[in-house]
């Protein structure tokens, strides 16, 4: 299947898992943009939902793998011997762990370590940037906000706790093996593409249908909308992860946040507001999480000194992004994918 | 199954998972000795080597399950409805967990989650205790000794990661769904029918056969001796277990430790005094662990506090027993399991 890249003159090539998410879309966009040449080999369970051959400078792979399979994992390592391995593949939804916690346990830190001990056995020299969560900071009081890397961790779902494994378990392979494991914590991201289960596109996407049906009840859905997060656009993250990659120090923890707490509250009246349109919101209480954080935001301080990285993208631009997406998608539902 | 047992007037069912290991046997002869009627339904991978059906206060039975099989554990779980879980089952070696930390970790965290979850949805209300491990804690300076349960976890190996996610994830059962829950950090502990692939009964073992062989050369093998290690009495251990189930706070996290530290040539000094023999020891390198603790000393003085627990046995009352078990093992193998 490499064949075709096998006289290629590129130098960086980049194993994706988890491809067919939607920052790794965007991550592409961002190579793309910025002209960086680069060999890519997407791998996913689910095949992408969007063309990956378009671009001027990136060639494009794509592979079917259950990453659960450690034998499918080391064939496809060990044939594409990756320079950096960007690992996005997660069960990456809170509530999903809550109703199906071995499931989300297993995909998320089983996954991981197939990846990393087939890396380690192969003896390929790369370096892996490990995707973490500001979920596994937990609850917090306001007085440890913005939350440094050195914050004391108390996960509260089955998925946060799985995010800690993989960092604990990042460390282990770190400091005995002197594996080059680079960790994210990152905080909530938004953007185009995202699936309509999380929060900001569920918003997005039923506020976008309700204003077109010209509805005379206009009432949004919603969880518990007091909670505060610290929303980064996903086109943000993706810069983040590209910096980490070249200036990022092997073994460190970086949030990847902007510092900024937004209620859902707010979110909403920004985004009617965008809209120019009233709704009421109603409360739907299965949508509550047990025992969910009521505010994280975190400090971008670390990984701001260690890599030069800054935010572009405020959050009024990335919620009009969105919403435009939206848009174009209820208008025209197939051009959903450009 | 359980036909026989169903007119009996017991009120305490102990479910006991990894029941084929040798701390399960200690805890079947603590309940005994102390005269404490029970109903056991035993529950391994292995079918245990010894005889569990000559007590005269237990009524036991044993069914062999693979705890990965969550259906299996459902149907036992729902059908026995247990008063306490003994979640003795592990993989429990570090060395196994370097060699196969795919296969460790879940053996570690997948079968906890099955055992949670299926008592968290059936809905029978019992006391579990988890069983934990110093590995937890990790590199420790000597100004940090003896560790508190509040220490910092820094775990060094694939085996210590999976033992601080049960702890995180038994922390989230306990306060998202109110269960039962009780966490141990089981210190070394020590006794007789313990594998030899653990480092005291290995020796013990070896200074037995090297004793008897009268050989010229007598040649231990080991890792590294320098190493320190808070070795506890399996016998005090499973009376640890016990007055946790009955005195323990739900949520809480206990070192069951004895709050000394020995090293291992220290131990090798007194078993060859108690055999009044004289041995050299030989490194074997792969023997020695990457990344390993130099020295891990805890306080008891959370669970003496709060259950009144006190240690009975003196190391070298342990190590005498030991000793005597393998001579006895040596002069008659057949005598193995009493």
């Amino acid at each position: 299947m490499f064949a075709e890249l096998k006289n290629m003159s590129v130098t960086e090539k980049y194993l994706i898992t988890g491809f067919s998410g939607f920052v790794s879309q965007h991550f592409l966009n961002y190579l793309e943009t910025n002209c960086i040449s680069a060999q890519i080999l997407g791998i996913d369970i689910n095949t992408p939902d969007f063309s990956f051959r378009q671009f001027q400078h990136l060639k494009c792979d794509f592979q079917k793998v259950d990453l659960l399979n450690k034998i499918q994992v080391e064939e496809i390592v060990c044939a594409f011997k990756p320079n950096y391995v960007l690992h996005l593949a997660s069960y990456s939804s809170v509530a999903f762990s809550w109703k199906n916690p071995v499931e989300s346990f297993a995909n998320n830190t089983t996954i991981f370590l197939n990846l990393i001990e087939t890396i380690r056995l192969s003896g390929i020299k790369c370096r892996i940037l490990s995707i973490g969560s500001s979920e596994e900071y937990g609850n917090v009081s306001s007085d440890d906000l913005p939350l440094k890397e050195d914050h004391n961790l108390k996960p509260l779902s089955p998925y946060a706790v799985a995010r800690v494994s993989q960092e604990m378990l990042s460390k282990v392979y770190v400091d005995s093996y002197g594996m080059d494991i680079i960790l994210t914590r990152s905080f909530n991201h938004i953007g185009t593409h995202q699936k309509d289960i999380f929060v900001i596109s569920s918003f997005a996407k039923q506020l976008v249908e309700l204003k077109k049906l010209n509805s005379t009840v206009k009432e949004l859905t919603t969880g518990d909308t007091s909670i505060i997060r610290d929303f980064v656009d996903v086109r943000d993250v993706v810069y983040a992860y590209y910096l980490l990659f070249k200036k990022g120090k092997k073994g460190e923890i970086y949030n990847v946040c902007t510092g900024k707490g937004t209620s859902l509250n707010e979110i909403i009246q920004m985004m009617t507001s965008l809209l120019d349109m009233d709704v009421a919101h109603h409360i739907n209480q299965q949508l509550v999480r047990p025992n969910d954080n009521k505010i994280i935001i975190g400090s971008n301080q670390k990984i701001r000194q260690d890599t030069g990285w800054e935010i572009s993208f405020s959050l009024e631009r990335s919620l009009k992004d969105i919403l435009v997406y939206y848009e174009e998608q209820v208008l025209n539902p197939k051009s959903l994918n450009p």
